[in-house]
């Protein structure tokens, strides 16, 4: 029950627990560019994300932890992301530990559809309010790794962003991160 | 309310946040070893630790994060050392992620009474359950920091600690941390 445990912050993750892996076929709605990304699936399917959860602790009170671990890439001019969740539980807060690499993350309320673009990267805590889908996106060049804690009874919602996507995407620009609506990037590449 | 609070790992404080300083002189309960306490009150009052807490956020599902620097040092054998507490919530968890240094977590369960010494130092997560005082002791020779994280709702008792004290204390010998009853120690010191 009290023990310590060490991660790897080379490799992101935690000996003893199997992380679960998503590969770019697992993320078929998140990248705006349909054609960037199966031009991109023809050639392979690499390893965009390991998340390892720790979720050892359940009722009132407790607490979840995950170290997610996203490798630099891009699929057309969109940088590799998580596919991003709501809490089943919307109130849910969650905290984010920058611990290697450099990121963002984008956030949208569900309840207003404001968006916004925050700095996760080494050093870096991001808080993440209830009723707000959250993505990580790696903007670097090396993995991002990072810690996401959050109260036990939250939960993942997966399908609500998986199904209606974030209205903003986040592309690279002149070589810098912008986050631009999705309809107006589909319009700019001609999708 | 949707921001990116960046820290610093060497100072282990966050700009534009005020931390909470605590100087030897106000553990005037936790050191066991009376003499050697004032023995080093009378050369000066050091800087032990100071912690940042960030509260913004107060209500169902919310969290509070707390960035932690623990100085390195002794009184007599034992090492600096948080006051140490309880949640006012008694089942409320938190989860210490290790930034940098090199420490122990001492934790004792308020309900059976066991202690354990856990692991505290550079990429390393700690999970304190509920109803479990808990102390950071830096055992090494650089500035331990770290992040506490939990529940808005948890809230902090510092006063059943510093009235009754833990159990158990926390000292070098020969050249390692060692935990040992408080009791035992006194008698081992002649005090």
């Amino acid at each position: 029950m009290w023990r310590s445990c060490p991660y790897d912050l080379k490799t992101g993750l935690i000996a003893g627990h199997v992380p679960t892996s998503r590969h770019l076929s697992d993320l078929p709605t998140a990248f705006a560019d349909a054609a960037a990304y199966r031009r991109m699936l023809d050639g392979g399917d690499p390893l965009l994300y390991q998340v390892t959860q720790v979720e050892e602790n359940n009722g009132p009170g407790q607490l979840h932890y995950g170290l997610g671990v996203l490798h630099p890439g891009k699929v057309g001019d969109e940088y590799f992301m998580t596919k991003g969740h709501l809490h089943a539980w919307r109130p849910a807060a969650e905290v984010y530990v920058g611990l290697a690499g450099r990121g963002v993350m984008l956030l949208e309320d569900e309840r207003s559809g404001e968006s916004a673009l925050v700095a996760l990267e080494q050093n870096t805590v991001v808080y993440v309010p209830g009723y707000t889908a959250h993505r990580t996106i790696n903007t670097g060049n090396e993995p991002l790794v990072y810690w996401g804690i959050l109260g036990s009874e939250a939960g993942h919602d997966y399908g609500t962003v998986g199904a209606r996507n974030f209205r903003q995407v986040v592309v690279e620009i002149d070589g810098s991160p912008v986050m631009m609506e999705r309809t107006e990037y589909l319009r700019r590449i001609d999708q």
